[in-house]
């Protein structure tokens, strides 16, 4: 094939970002206790692309992912991008990666183990220095501060979603942001709860009603008092249950 | 252009829909009380294609949806179809059509006025004769049982989703399908709630705690009492506030 | 029902947005040549929250929404902003707005007429002023350079989306924005080509290869010489037809 | 928790389905030439609820599903329902499971080795007799063989995807399916090419133009030809380049 892309330009506009996107490949994510679990990722890999070259070589891109160890680590996405910009000639590259991590989750009561999805999401970018930032969204259980007043204790309840992104000096771990969501809502939400389990935790919940306000600011306090943690944004919506729309907050802060 | 879908196959293979999909085209939607509500759908517009024929003319779907009144009546839908039989030239048409109704709600106590958006999709079939499904996706709002005996009251609750499906002799109305799932759940779910609307909703949402088998059930036995309908299915969703995975029911009869 | 949301919060931390997500609501859409089109649309709505309130009342977003005239023009979205910050005592209020809007095409040849969908964001925001982004995705063709140069003419195709943002000073058109893009790809994309229209199509499409870097700096270009745009992104993907994965290029760019 | 689910229920209506939807979860699936890939599906798991019972003990089937190897071979899964069978007392037990299998790709060639995703599909029900069906999803591409006559060979290509979902006797490997399928498209798809590779599979596509229902028809007949496949329905769909919709076909037989 012939090297079109590396022509001359001359409309004199840089591109913030040229790459690949919703390429799915399987990754593998380390464990806090040491383990490790395997499943795939959404990867979008971007360069930096001067006005003077009318294309980037698309294939390498591909070629880079797919000889490379694809560990989810700190290290192994900043080396991933270190290679990139090599293979790209290219002083900045950033990546986008989109997967799922499974927490282990006991129910209060009875111990029972399951597993629970936690969408998470890396966003990095290598040019003068590393920045990474991680998301995690995990899903919680609330109930309304309002109408618990309201009607006496006939609360309405809803799952919600709080998605953490953190930017950090030294390692946060998809479990550590887990851990902390779960004070912070009415209650935890497990995959399985046998019947004194499920018992526990909705009266757990009635005792600790939250709006959705609450949710934010009380994962805020936590991530506040984090030193890793420079950067945070946490967002919260829930699935309320007496509407068909969601209620939606959100705070962000740079130390 | 040479038109090669006319050209013999000698495959013998009946391909039972040969169409397109995702085709996006303004719609307008009839209302019980005779006015009509204009949006967008979404179409998949096909027909069959005997053995004998390499290919179908593409463009004469477009070319039939574009120039048709796109009036979302049972007469509408079998009037295009009709026109696709005589386009295409075969003895069957059918189409999937998906789109949004809003359905007007009144708050209980206040009588605030809001709208509530309703997916609604058709099948349709013409061949020997006209076979339409309505189907209407309905949110609501249901309560625990068991959580609610367990608790002395503190039941959780969380938003559902029922999607009834009807064949119908007469005209069934999507207000029809929407009033009728409106009291077999806990309690109807509305856009708009002011202060005492909330709290009587949920007082009565607490006193008729319903499973998601109860609300398929509950739907089942009004569609069963009404005379025009001869085939339905009832489907339920709950988006369960304890867990992070939906709780599903289903029920499907025909007369 | 308490007005708990009014009570103290001693957290201290300022929420930067608080309201409600995922709500659809019919809406029009004013048409450059003076018409207008009547969809659905999904808002949010948010407010900023001081640290010393402890919840929004979120009832009031859908209430504002419900009796404000919802016609998608610039002064129509300013205008519910200025109401939702009545209703909610806050100094900013934003919006994001997503529906679809039909832009009607003429096949090159027939002049065979088609609407084609384009899916359209409003982002807003009312402060100390009025900022308003208007986004707009076309779907376009393009054809590979590379692979016309190297088989001498057999380049590959494929189906491309261009997703153009614009904040300006003056009235930008959902179909300024359709037309400028149009000329920047390979071809344009047509709902409805008869015979002769579809060859044209092809015929001028392989004249014109574009990467999708050229896709965006040719619209880049476009942009630069509109003196109402004071800024804007341009992103485009190419839906690969040798790969399953999209090729990407992002500019952005403030006056 | 009181078992409210086992109380009587006296409405006579039987529900087709209950159980668990949505429930994400980790999984193994074995590889043909011996080896495995670790990944997440999504499950849906049901069983029939007889007329008399008011519920379903919902938790069992995340219960089951926690203990038992998910490794996803015909007679794991079987295994799976017999296990559900028993832990909800029923007669019958089903489940749909979607993952995605990553199948090996050669370059034509530079030989280069890549990973194409491929979305797979379980559905699986166990009463009197065991009963699966196996949905492979696989990317292919296109080249329209109308605008190669009618330009002299500057045919417009796109990305299609062909779903081929059997019952056989005998085991069928997602790599049989996919591999079957690559001879039917005008060219296979691979996440990596170098050029010379390109240069190749876009030459012998333009060798081969097929429209959808030539995709179609060219994968049933090598579907007819294996004896171990008695039932099966082929879906393709194109992604077509110079329009915004999808062009559809579909055959389904059975033996």
């Amino acid at each position: 094939m012939p090297n079109i892309q590396d022509s001359l330009d001359d409309r004199e506009i840089h591109l913030d970002r040229v790459g690949v996107a919703d390429l799915i490949y399987p990754v593998t994510l380390p464990e806090r206790g040491g383990g490790s679990q395997t499943t795939e990722a959404s990867f979008g890999l971007f360069v930096e692309l001067g006005h003077e070259a009318r294309g980037a070589h698309m294939r390498r891109f591909v070629e880079t992912l797919e000889r490379h160890a694809r560990e989810l680590t700190p290290g192994g996405i900043e080396s991933l991008l270190s290679e990139l910009r090599t293979a790209l000639g290219t002083q900045t590259a950033c990546a986008e990666i989109e997967c799922t991590f499974f927490v282990e989750r006991r129910a209060p009561v009875s111990g029972a183990r399951s597993l629970m999805a936690c969408p998470l999401c890396y966003e990095a970018t290598l040019g003068e220095s590393f920045d990474l930032t991680l998301s995690v969204e995990v899903p919680v259980m609330t109930v309304c501060p309002c109408s618990k007043e309201a009607t006496g204790g006939l609360a309405h309840s809803q799952r919600g979603h709080v998605v953490v992104a953190v930017r950090a000096h030294g390692r946060v771990w998809v479990e550590d942001v887990a851990e902390l969501v779960e004070d912070c809502a009415s209650a935890p939400i497990f995959p399985l709860l046998k019947g004194d389990d499920e018992k526990s935790v909705i009266a757990g919940a009635h005792d600790k009603p939250v709006f959705v306000e609450d949710l934010v600011r009380n994962v805020a306090e936590r991530l506040d008092s984090d030193v890793r943690i420079h950067w945070y944004r946490v967002e919260a919506s829930n699935l309320d249950s007496v509407h068909d729309h969601n209620l939606y907050a959100c705070a962000e802060r740079s130390r």
